[in-house]
C-alpha cells in the first residue's frame, strides 16, 4: 500500500529498521543484573551522516566530549553508534575519556570504519569509573549478532529505571520512495528539557544534506525533548542523535522545500512521541499531564510559563492527589518570570473552567475529581495577552518518585 | 546584666516583646479546626514606622496590594499588623481586595488609628473567598486580649502546615539603651526564595529612620529568606514585614555608621534564624541541609549554584535516602546557568571529600552513611574560580512531602 506522501504513519509500538541499518546488543554486566542487555551497537552499512544535540549542563559526560570531537573530525560522516547503560561515564576524569574513546575504537574495529565515525553514549550512575573492559569482551558477540531487526534489542539495552521500552517508527514517501524515520529513547528521571534530554537515537534512510539534517534535528528537539519535564533535573549525558543513510533512494533533500517540510514533520512526530513516552514512564508517575499555555505574547513566553507549571512540585503533587488546586497552577505561572496580568487569566482542567479573570469559580468539585482521576489530564491556561501558544508534557509527583530516587546509587 | 553592646544575645525559643508593643490572637474559624487560633493583631502603642518586602510573583494576593498602598498612603507610618491563616485571600478578585481593606479598617477602628497605618496579611489556601465576616466578629476579643506578651499567640495563629511555632528574639544595646529585635514566621511548603518568602514579622524598639529600616530589611531578607528553599515554589503571599517604634530610647539610627551596622547584624541574625526554622520544619523534611558554595567569581554566582543544588529533587531525595550520590550535586551545579570548569570542582559532605577535580574519589561509604544519617548535613562545593562564597539552606525531599501536598486543599 502506498501511503499518502504528505502524511506519516506513526507506529509507537515497534521500531521498524530503515534500510541499510544493522544492530545488536549484549549483556556486559555493567547493570547490576548480569543477564540484562546493557550494550548496544547500531551500524549503517552504507555511507551516512549524523547530527546530534547534547545536554547544556556545563558538566558533560565523557562520551559527549568524544561525540563532539568525532562529529568534527569525521566531518559529520557518522556510521555507527555504541551505547551502554548502567554507568553514565560522567565525572570520571581522564580515565572516563579514555574509556569512551576505547568504546569508539572497539566499534570501529568491529565494523571496519574509523573510530571517528562512531557516536558513543552512556547512561546510568554518575561518578563511578566505567568498566570498559567488560564492554570490550562483548566485541565478538556484538559483531556476530548484527542484523537488520536488531534495533529492538538496543532499545532494551539502553533502559535504566525505565519500566517500558520506548520506540517509535514513522513511514511515508518522499518523492516516490518509501522512507522510514525510526527512533528509540530512554529516561524516566533526571528529566528536564534544556537542549536535548536523556538519550534518544533516531535512524532514517532518507537522503538529506548534513546542514538540513542538523536544522531538522534542532527543530524537532525543541518541539519534543525540550518540552518535557519529569523532575527539573537536566542530566550530564543528554543526547539526541540521528543517523541518515539515504538507503531509501529518496531524492536528496538539499533545500527547505516540500520534501524538507515533510521530513521535518515526520521527524518531529517521532521525537514528540518518544519524548512523551518518557513522561508517561516518569519515575513514579501515575498520570500524564499536558500543559497548554495560550494567549502569550511570544511562543518563548508561553513555553516559559508552561515550563514553570510543569516543574512545580506543588502542582504535581496536587495532581497526584487528584485535587483541583488551580491556585497552585496560577501561582506557578506567576513566578515563571513572564510578566502578565493575573486578572485576565482563565484556567481550564480539560473542559472544566476553574478560574476566570484570575478569580476562582464555584466549579463542580465532583466533576473536577472525575477528570483528575483519569490517567491523562490536560490543563489550559490562557493569559489573554497575545496569540502565542506552547505545550509542555509532564507527569505527577508521587511517593514512588521519592522511593525510586532515595536509594538509586546503592 | 548589661550585654556586650557589639554582640546580640539570640533566643530562638521565645519571642520577647520589644517595648511598646501589644498583641492578641483569636479563633475565627477560618482554619478547619474551629478552636485553633487563626487571627492575630500586633500594635505599637507609640508612633512607629514599617517596611516590608513582598513576593516577586506577578500573582500577588489581595493583602499585599493593600499593604503596598497603605505603606505609600501612610508615608511608612505603620502602627499595626492584622493577619489571618487558613485562607490566603489570593486569586479572589475585587471581593478579595475589599476583604483585605475590611481587615485593615477593623484593626484601625479597634486601635484608634487610620486603616492606612495597618499591614494586612493572609496565608492558607489560594482561590477561595475569605470569610472576612468571621474575622470581624473577633474584633471585641482581639481588643480585649491585647497585651505586651501576646506575640506568642500571634506566632501560633499564623501557623498552617507548620508543625512547630517559629520565633526568635535578639537582645543587645544600642548606645547605652537595651534594645530588642523579635520576630515570628510561618511556612513549611511553597518555599522558594525570591525577595521575601512566606510570612515573617519582625518588631523592634530600636529608633531608626524609614530609609535605613528599608535598607536593613532588604539586606537581611537577601541573606536569610532569600537563601532558603523547600520546594522551589514561590508563594503569592510572601511577606517579610518589620515595625520599629523607637520605644527603647536608643539613639536615632540615621546614618550607616556603627549603630546601623550593629542593628543590621541583629536583624540579619533574627531573620536567618527564622528562615532556617522554616527549612527545619519543611513539609515532610527529615534533614536540614546547608549548602556552601565556595570559590565562585561573584556572590551572585555562588548563590545561583547553591540555589540550583538546593532545588534539585534528585539531590534532595538522595539525602532523604542517606545516599552520598555526589554526582547529582555536581550535575545540579552544572545546570545552574553559571559557567565553571567541572575539572576544578571539589565536593565535601561535611568533612568527607567525595570528589576532587570533578572526579569521584574512592571514599569510605560507611563514613558517608554515618554523616548522612545525621539530622543536619553540610555540603561544600568549591569551584575554584574565585573568592566568593554563598550559603543556602534546604531540606530533604521525602514521601511525607507528597503526602502533605497531595490533598492539602480538600
Amino acid at each position: 500500500m502506498k501511503s499518502n506522501p504528505l502524511t506519516w504513519k506513526i507506529d509507537p509500538q515497534q521500531i521498524l529498521s530503515p534500510q541499510g541499518f544493522l544492530a545488536s546488543a549484549a549483556a556486559a554486566g555493567i547493570k547490576k543484573a548480569e543477564d540484562r542487555l546493557d550494550v548496544g551497537l547500531i551500524f549503517s552499512s552504507l555511507p551516512s551522516i549524523g547530527a546530534a544535540r547534547f545536554t547544556t549542563n556545563v558538566v558533560q559526560a565523557a562520551p559527549i566530549t568524544v561525540c563532539r570531537k568525532n562529529l568534527e573530525d569525521s566531518g559529520g560522516e557518522i556510521r555507527a553508534l555504541i551505547v551502554n547503560s548502567g554507568n553514565a561515564n560522567a565525572c570520571t576524569g581522564e580515565g572516563g575519556l579514555q574509556a569512551a574513546r576505547q568504546m569508539a575504537e572497539m566499534a570501529g574495529s568491529i565494523l571496519g570504519i574509523s573510530p571517528q565515525q562512531v557516536f558513543v553514549s552512556s547512561t546510568g550512575v554518575i561518578g563511578v569509573p566505567l568498566p570498559v573492559d567488560r564492554i570490550e569482551k562483548q566485541a565478538a558477540t556484538l559483531k556476530a549478532k548484527l542484523r537488520p531487526d536488531g534495533l529492538d534489542d538496543v532499545a532494551k539495552a539502553i533502559m535504566t529505571t525505565d519500566t517500558v521500552k520506548k520506540v517509535c517508527s514513522a513511514e511515508s514517501n518522499i518523492g516516490s520512495a518509501p522512507v522510514r524515520i525510526s527512533g528509540m529513547t530512554k529516561g524516566a528521571g533526571m528529566i528536564h528539557p534544556r537542549m536535548a534530554t536523556t538519550l534518544g537515537f533516531v535512524l532514517t534512510d532518507a537522503m538529506i544534506t548534513r546542514a538540513l539534517l542538523e536544522d531538522a534535528l534542532g527543530f524537532a528537539c525543541e518541539k519534543s525533548y525540550n518540552r518535557i519535564s519529569v523532575d527539573g533535573d537536566t542530566s550530564t549525558n543528554d543526547t539526541l542523535a540521528i543517523i541518515a543513510n539515504g538507503a531509501s533512494g529518496t531524492p536528496l533533500i538539499d533545500q527547505k522545500g516540500e520534501h524538507y517540510t515533510h521530513f521535518l514533520d515526520g521527524l518531529t512526530s517521532v521525537c514528540q512521541n518518544l519524548a512523551q513516552q518518557i513522561v508517561r514512564d516518569g519515575e513514579g508517575a501515575g498520570k500524564f499531564v499536558e500543559i497548554v499555555v495560550q494567549g502569550a505574547g511570544t511562543e518563548a513566553e508561553a513555553t516559559q510559563i508552561a515550563r514553570s507549571i510543569a516543574n512545580s512540585p506543588l502542582v504535581k503533587t496536587a495532581i497526584a492527589g487528584e485535587d483541583a488546586n488551580w491556585g497552585r497552577i496560577l501561582c506557578a505561572a506567576g513566578y515563571s518570570g513572564v510578566k502578565f496580568d493575573p486578572n485576565r487569566v482563565n484556567i481550564y482542567i480539560d473542559e472544566l473552567q476553574v478560574c476566570r479573570n484570575g478569580t476562582g469559580l464555584a466549579f463542580d468539585e465532583r466533576a473536577a475529581k472525575q477528570i483528575l482521576r483519569q490517567r491523562e489530564i490536560r490543563i489550559f491556561l490562557n493569559i489573554n495577552m497575545g496569540e502565542a501558544t506552547s505545550t509542555m508534557w509532564t507527569c505527577d509527583l508521587t511517593k514512588e518518585y521519592i522511593h525510586i530516587n532515595a536509594d538509586y546509587r546503592t
